[in-house]
């Protein structure tokens, strides 16, 4: 059997299979598991990319059915039963598709180089270069309204992604960079969540989304609701009648499933994803089994929400079909396990909803905290990860400040490259600044 | 005054001049600080970037008399005393130049595409992904001549980093990666060391020069002398009359200095480095200091060899000759103290060479830990570094074993992209192995 995707909803499944007399094949395009959950740590400069991910090799190389394969999926073949890669076939008896889920710019897609989503290791160090160049432009630029321009995030949505982005980016100007800059206090950086509903975290009971909005007020935020962004280009987001000058702009609003989908001829939903029998095959398909972000699942009358825990519960129930069928017994429907929902916010702040139990602020942030830690897969990263959450909780130091890529010539984008100054210019000045020709 | 480079040089000049009544405008086109010899253990997946790499800004945040600027300087206008950027003017009253050098290809630039040298944190990443890639690929590809090809590694030049590198890169295949393949075994990987003179870590006494290669052959290494490299393509290296079919190619061989040097239009070296007066600065400039890899300097008689420790006591110099001149005193010539060198060939293997005294293997390798870890600039990293240092050699385990970068299509550059087969192809088979059409 193959499995296709080795996050949380693949891995739980390969890792159900130990036991069973079946070889399995696990296909990825990137060589690593990545904990999703924490990326938002990697693209605010607070964790290393190896922290929060692990080779999936290591974390299936004790399982000897298992054989993984690092490759590009291009479409599902289902009359021959063919995975297509890239660069060749895997045929399959059962497959399991799990490759989750992207952004989506709602048929914007001309935003995207103007407003990156985070979804992989290389989105994260996309935003990090981004955000920390934007303070290195801002230090060097002499017009107050273009300055102003690049201290300005725009965060784009307002679900647990952009929480968290907007709650930890105000962490990092006003105390972790605050005394590097001579020029521009980075404490004077605006950071805006736009949101097109009414309120932040959506998925809440309104009480604990009021709480979530006060907690982003008081670290910094600026909160702004019912703001349906209707532009997005270099120099800014334009949401219904208003501009906003940014620079820099995240986009953490819209999900899309896997183009893969598309591959299987059979009906989607308005995100794109599988819509899946209750027993998470697919229509005339009882040997394809969709799971994680990629299906549309109701579990007593509602849609099962695109989170770890949902995605890691379909996985097992998906291989417990599989075995079942292989025992020609009969397969069993999925039914969701609400475990409950956390969202961080930033330092101390967090909300938690466990069933009819609710709680915001520091409490909600150590269960958070707790949690997070508990099941980051492996040890190593597990202490890794303490020591250094530990050490930028007293410190507010953030260790992976770094702006790495390949960047040529000016630094930034839109950064104007300028000519030498008339030859009268002073050969030679006691106190040395930085000089911009206009 | 300015200061271009904040490797150790620069940064060693800054902080000289702390408490001296002076501006400083620090200008780095990356905004961290690099510990470069411990580069290759980014490169080989057993650090992270953060471990090894500082932003420069926080390096030097406490002390006020410095700026700190991220820009590409392109040339030095010694007429009218101006640091050309990419991107705008720095006027200065006294400059210190510290731009190192980077890999040269003697001239086949045209290789460099096949064999990436190692300078900065970006090099580091492409050799992880060249590396690590090139084992998913064996371990797919089913013609074992080509198999060989992508498990043979070759690295060009037996200098401390290309000893650095073989050591290191043995240690995964036979120890890290053993057992997450399946079709291939890792630990029968080559990793050949090239070098054009007759021994390796020619800087050393010939005694220590013959155990290092002692200690890289009793590792797993095939060290070969005396071999000039002729051709580098993207299937191999070829040296003298012998071909390797290699598809992992380094390049650890030559060093050329910072192209900044030629816009000072005084004589260079054959390696582009500056030739200096003994005081540091250049003919006809004594308000221009060039230090660290970028100068040609002879101390007793002998060229100072481009080591972290000669740029640190150059920029010392530099900035103790700034102070004279600011009191009109008389400046003073450089004189190198040679503290020893260390170099390290893997797991409790190393060599060292304090003037009379020479040691080798597990003594050796114990004093260049202690050396590495006492320098690496910054606590964090220090502690960081030595839990996961300690973590790999209990279980040789390597926590950055992480692909990244975006790589689209077929992962690698060289593999075949292929049709479907014929539709007569079985439709499923019960043991699903991957195949590929010819």
């Amino acid at each position: 059997m193959v499995i296709v995707g080795a996050g949380f909803g693949g891995l739980t499944a390969a890792r159900a299979l130990k036991k069973v007399d079946v070889r399995i094949t696990v296909i990825d395009r990137s060589n690593h598991h990545l904990f999703q959950p924490l990326l938002y740590q990697v693209a605010t400069a607070a964790l290393n990319p190896s922290d929060i991910a692990a080779p999936i090799r290591r974390i299936l190389r004790g399982q000897k059915n298992v054989e993984v394969i690092l490759a590009e999926v291009v479409s599902i073949d289902t009359s021959r039963r063919m995975v297509v890669l890239a660069d060749g076939l895997v045929p399959y008896d059962f497959l399991i598709l799990a490759t989750g889920a992207t952004h989506s710019y709602f048929g914007h897609d001309e935003w995207e180089p103007f407003a990156p989503g985070l979804k992989s290791i290389q989105d994260a160090l996309d935003i990090r270069r981004r955000v920390l160049t934007a303070f290195e432009v801002a230090e060097r630029e002499p017009d107050p309204e273009v300055r102003r321009a690049w201290m300005t995030f725009v965060i784009v949505g307002a679900g647990p992604t952009g929480t968290e982005l907007a709650g930890t980016l105000v962490e990092v100007a006003r105390h972790t960079l605050s005394r590097d800059f001579r020029h521009i206090d980075p404490a004077e950086a605006s950071v805006i969540l736009l949101e097109g509903t009414d309120k932040v975290l959506s998925a809440y009971v309104d009480e604990l989304s009021t709480k979530a909005k006060e907690q982003l007020e008081r670290l910094g935020v600026e909160v702004r609701t019912g703001k349906i962004v209707t532009e997005i280009d270099a120099d800014g987001v334009t949401a219904g009648t208003e501009r906003i000058a940014a620079k820099t702009i995240l986009w953490a609003a819209g999900v899309a499933a896997s183009p893969l989908a598309r591959s299987l001829c059979v009906p989607l939903d308005r995100a794109g994803r599988v819509m899946v029998e209750p027993d998470l095959s697919i229509p005339g398909h009882p040997e394809i089994a969709v799971i994680g972000d990629l299906a549309h699942v109701e579990s007593e009358g509602k849609l099962v929400p695109g989170v770890a825990p949902a995605a890691m519960q379909m996985g097992a129930a998906a291989a417990e079909n599989l075995r079942t069928m292989l025992g020609s017994r009969p397969r069993s429907v999925f039914h969701y396990r609400d475990k409950g929902m956390l969202a961080t916010i930033g330092r101390g702040a967090a909300v938690a909803q466990l069933g009819k139990w609710k709680a915001s602020g520091y409490i909600a942030w150590l269960l958070w905290l707790f949690v997070h830690i508990f099941f980051l897969i492996g040890f190593r990263n597990r202490l890794l990860v303490m020591i250094q959450w530990a050490w930028s909780y007293v410190t507010y130091d953030r260790g992976a400040r770094l702006i790495t890529g390949r960047v040529k010539g000016p630094l930034v984008h839109g950064l104007t490259s300028e000519l030498l100054p008339p030859s009268d210019a002073p050969p030679s000045q006691p106190m040395v600044t930085t000089r911009y020709d206009p």
